[in-house]
């Protein structure tokens, strides 16, 4: 079930990306004839939600022969322990031994990003997460981002290539500049109801302007049932959303019969702000989540050798021999 | 001085990478026929070393049109203040709106990368470092990964692209996998003096088996003038590389004659670590970096319209017109 | 110099509002024929700023004889320091014992009061520091609060009483209640314009329905050269009012030409928070502050026979014989 | 059921001791001929005990119409959570609007009183706490301050006022200026007991001159059966009462014979220390509150309209329309 | 039942260790003619292990009269709470009061010697704890030391006169010291075992020169089923003993076969870092435990007549007459 | 110049107060006729006030062979850095082996007392300090309190046997049996004056029954110029003695005349509390100090061979060779 959309990059195939050492290990030991079957382990700094081995799969199918090896694996978004194995790969150190530095790569990063979403989504407690990162990483990461979150759990994320990664659909509404250059909320949010085709759901960005209450009232009167909900991302020179705001733009929303208008809250939000709207009991309907899961580092995974040709081995500091880990399933 | 290895990716001139809602505004405007120029201003959230213009240079030298653009910009690895505007782009809405996700993107990422490197160097005092950290990145970002630390003020680092990337040659010696699969340290470095060319530098590995001295002193007696130094990199299991162990495997290799044998420091190390070592005078030569700059988060961008054809404006909470910075220098 | 203004009330003079114990010790005294001249000291728990001398001096002119007595005390507004004697009165028991209780009153609260806006003022850094409390405290003492917030600094205070008593001319701009009335700010603008006197400075408050810049905007519109300044009092559930809100405020009544617009902030002030606008050099023409002086409590003053007829005594735990305090004057 | 007792001063009623933009905005609105009935809602700050609407009664049966007006409201001594509606007043502006300074400072300032009274009676579990604070205040609230603790659950206060307010008797001993007068403790209650009707209770203050136990003993012996207590006030400078004193003074008490003596602590008590006394078992018949209570700042409450002849309206950062409370009744 | 060990030197029986007031007071008190009955009570500051109790009887069977003297106390090794009374002496003054020096410094040791070792017993959770600081004090106390350690809960100490006072044998292995002098631990344990005699258990330290399981394996290779157990001791500058490292050399053992070796751990161990070992699983078998017991402070006790001639009486502070407590029991 | 004071017991000597292993090894090394000289070196674990010396030099001039030794060392009561050497023995293994224990004990348990006593006469700024804590120690130990205390400063100690060791004359004055037996602190002092010689201070304790000033008066009265001064111990169920204690005393005794009367504190002082006496400019003549100095523990030594028969050795986490101290002196 390994995903064809994942391209591997020429680079990767070739070691570019690799640690330089590696290289010359592989160099070192052919010369000298040397090319045992190895046991590596691969297992994270912390605990999380594991991702990454979709990916890391569609690798090895490229790189290792087809027989005489095993690959042993849990599957994408388990939860995974601080230190427990979470891929075992047993094959000639030759056909793996330069993919080590690539494979802990995307599995550290993936789960750095899943994680974070998880605790989101954690958060929230049923409200519906987005992820919404995608400008505060390269853009050669932004899918990887997109696809880590949807597994992490979160609903949708803003990305057309992370969304397909996921096998889902794309996730957005508006940004300021549309209020911007066309004068105002009201005329950007006719404008796109006209050019825009009805499965895009009609929200309004609320807070360009004016007071976020006012803006969302102006523009639930002129749409009225074709407004699909507002976003309220105040910056925080104005002190951010807060889940008193909410209430209000919600009562006054009541009030003037919008109650079919939805409200999603974005900007610098993490767990313990959301926390904060669901144990205020805001009415929030939808979280945006940029930079929390965006800048979560990655969750480092250490690689080790414990078996070479059936004997067990370890370098100092680990124990020789292979982990026991019967939550591990064999994929390969 | 565009380097023109920085390969634009097609999904990125696509925009499957873009936030989805700037594709459908860039609809949403052609069919109400709205194309202004606009100033769009990029400005970090922290303080740090600016870094990725160059990479987002070429990309706007595919993208812009060829007159009626201006772009400002400080130069890659300026230091940068919170706030300060970084990049400023004056051209038609159309042919940049798309690629904001993409921009923003790769300056919070190689920004975060390059300030996190300068903290180590700045920690380190003079005394050279390595970044080591592409096995804690997605393989499609390992080679940024190390180029922003070179801009950060990085000797080298450990992978092939990153060091092409910023013109200078990747910095390796060997991993634990070569003594666990020679049999011991001795062997792999006999190993690897045999079979490398003269310019990789013979530095060995000392803890993979024995005691660090002990090991250090049984590589030196074996290479003896050819050997170049040696790495410490004790697992945190055993205690992690200390100041007082250095000084202590710096006396036992001088009480034996081995001066000129130099010590290279990793694992686990970050700028309160290398500043203990600072500070203890410890013997070191070199200080290789891993998860510390890899996982340390981008910084994000704040990306913003503040003039359209020429008129001062802003969304709420950001202050109308051009800001004015006058280090800012004229790119294009 | 004492001011007439300050009601000395029958139930303080009866002794209604004393310790009950001082009733009693009175008539136990006049039954024993006890009466000496004894020398009371007032002193303050904590440092701060000393006021209601002048209350206490038209109350003891009631009480003392006329001669043989001695009155010695710091004046208005001046700093004192913790454990200081301030006040030391020299009078027969009989004619000064009962007020004991009202003396360290007047002093204990408009001493606490003087204090607390001295810390503002001092924030504030030569910015005029309005004191706007009134709301906070019992009727019976809010003008002795304005009062004594200008002993410490303030410029003006909100209530009429407490301008009288300090001899200047009471402060206030609009309540949010007027332009909730007349439907609109700038309504209640216009209509306040109409019907004040011109010696009543227009100021407007602009965050009763609208965003703070564009209502700042319109009043300004309207008003133009005869508004004086617009009052921002945002409420904490949008934030309050920060730094960056007032400097965004600012550029946009530049932007528009109106550069003589004053801004008054109020809402949640402390000297943390003061400080905050003055670091930040936020463009704030007057601070109100309302709760942190009226809500900062009394400053205890201990009160100690330490003569009795001459001779030195004191109760354990207080050293016996007159304190010397060189900065005392002698006023009585 | 108002008590007659609290007098309305006519600086109160003229508007002297208002905010001075609510007499400038009845002037706009009458020469206006705007005067709709308003909603006026009054909600504190924090959580606490509700104190000051049998003033505010008085005061709104003076001032407002006979009929077209509605007060609902909590009860005296209710326990009242942070920010709920507390008291709402419908009637014309022109009849109300002068007093919110008025009302929201008597509620503010004796709602601030009696919840520090309740923390104390409720840290003494049962044990009789008595308000001694009025030397802490000014005069003119002192009263105010007796009436606001007994309202919170002290058993009497020390100032005729506060007590005649409460309908109760006044509390107190003797000060140490009755010791030093009459050359020591035994003389001051000999004196005490020779003057003093039967009603009055011998309580000794036995900390002016000699140890505490020391003296205890030495009132005990001479006054025996009459001695109703002790009072035990240690300064701070002596290392204040603590319960292994109190324990040791009872032990001794006991050992002499005078199990009858009842023993009172006071002397910078807060909830705190009352605490340590309670969870020590130390044998205090009394604890006696000063400053604590008398310091504890207002609880500033807000004021808003919600509703203008029958339309719900608010400010920004409120909730339009009336707030429902089942707890408020309706009182006029 | 007094154990004759305890030597009672005669430094101790003619005061010179006491304070020299103590000598002065018995001076005067036989001039005067005055040697009453008094009932001394001795309690300590801390909860703990009570100790010494052993020793003090024998002094006291040396100094007391034989008739007419009570002396009550909990016994050895009871635990004891802060301020209760473990011992209570009644005897004529002259025959006991030259000792409460003597005796308040035997129990404030011994106590605090004990309660520490319990300490560590207690976070052992049932895995046997050795004393082993006699080289952290002075060696006129080394014995105590061992005594008192073991009365709190170890299975034994390191010194001869500490175990022969507990009724035990003293426990060792061998210093790094012999390691050094015959060139290696292998040939040090070989020395060990061909000299000592059997029932010295064979406990090899395995840190003096290479990485501690190296060392581990190589002894166990030559002692094989001789050897008992090894004891890792690692320095702090080598980042000390861990959880990880033990489970690590457990694995190596037992993969090369040697089950039986038993791991004992030491090296600046305390309650917390050996809870740290249990919470991990840790298979360590001993625990040994220097400075953390010898440098716990001793437990001050405190010491005051209550009684004199049967009538009560105390100092200030304390409260007169014998203190309840049923738990003592009468030794004498 | 060694001190002939110091008793070496005969438990010492034969080894029963070393660690067995030590006995061992001496045993195994005799059998294979091992006996090579060895440099050994002392260094304290933190930094202080080194003691002990001139009783380990003592010890040493008893077992040491007379020549081909060599003993360098710091002199008693200098100041010593964390881990510098202090002692270095280059002697036959044989002869010094079993003492390793002994020495360093001496050495840990001196210097751990002589610094906390230094830094109580570092915080008292010139005003003496005694060591009364003789209470809290093993009789055992306790003369050597009293010495290692006047080597860190103080100006003398309560005991004969430290103050003998010390070469000064032992300091006390009464303990609260003497009031209590003779029924009140003036009777003491009468006894006290009547029986002692004249070259014994007359100082009264003033705190057994009455309060501090009262009593101080009291005594003054009777003994007038006799009297030497007071000493106020304060217990802390009344709170401790303060600074402000401490000044009223002065203040009501010199009121009286008693100005030769001088004051000593003493009860629960630390450094930190010495400071705040200090600080406050309490007129405090001497400070009397118990537990502190008593109850502050050893300060660890490290033993370690760095040479055998000249050759630099080590074991690992130590750096082999003789370890450069320039502020060694020769000794033997």
């Amino acid at each position: 079930m390994v995903n064809a959309d994942f391209e591997i990059r020429r680079s990767l195939l070739v070691g570019e990306t690799a640690d330089v050492y590696l290289q010359r290990t592989l160099t070192i030991l052919r010369n000298e004839g040397v090319n045992p079957v190895v046991a590596l382990e691969f297992s994270p700094r912390r605990a999380g939600i594991f991702c990454g081995i979709t990916e890391v799969r569609g690798l090895l199918s490229r790189v290792l022969p087809e027989s005489g090896i095993e690959v042993w694996a849990l599957s994408e978004g388990d939860p995974i322990e601080a230190g427990e194995v979470a891929l075992r790969v047993k094959a000639p150190y030759s056909s793996v031994g330069l993919y080590e530095t690539a494979i802990s790569g995307i599995l550290a990063q993936c789960t750095g990003f899943a994680s974070a979403a998880r605790e989101c989504v954690d958060a929230a407690s049923g409200t519906p997460v987005l992820a919404l990162g995608a400008r505060h990483v390269h853009p050669d990461v932004a899918g990887i981002l997109g696809y880590s979150a949807i597994i992490g759990g979160c609903v949708s994320c803003s990305t057309i290539q992370g969304a397909r990664l996921a096998g889902i659909t794309p996730s957005g509404n508006m940004p300021h500049s549309l209020s911007l250059l066309l004068g105002g909320t009201v005329q950007a949010m006719e404008a796109l109801d006209k050019h825009m085709p009805q499965e895009v759901p009609r929200v309004a960005l609320v807070d360009t302007f004016r007071d976020e209450s006012e803006e969302a009232l102006a523009v639930s009167r002129v749409l009225r049932e074709k407004l699909r909900g507002i976003r309220i991302n105040t910056p925080s020179t104005r002190g951010g959303a807060t889940p008193d705001l909410i209430k209000e733009v919600r009562a006054r929303l009541d009030l003037s019969g919008f109650r079919h208008v939805e409200i999603m809250v974005s900007g610098g939000l993490n767990p313990e702000r959301i926390t904060e709207f669901v144990d205020a009991e805001a009415p929030v309907n939808t979280f945006g989540i940029g930079a929390y899961i965006a800048a979560t580092g990655p969750n480092p995974f250490h690689v080790d050798i414990h078996e070479v040709d059936g004997r067990p081995v370890a370098r100092k500091g680990r124990i020789p021999g292979i982990t026991n880990n019967p939550r591990l399933g064999r994929v390969m």
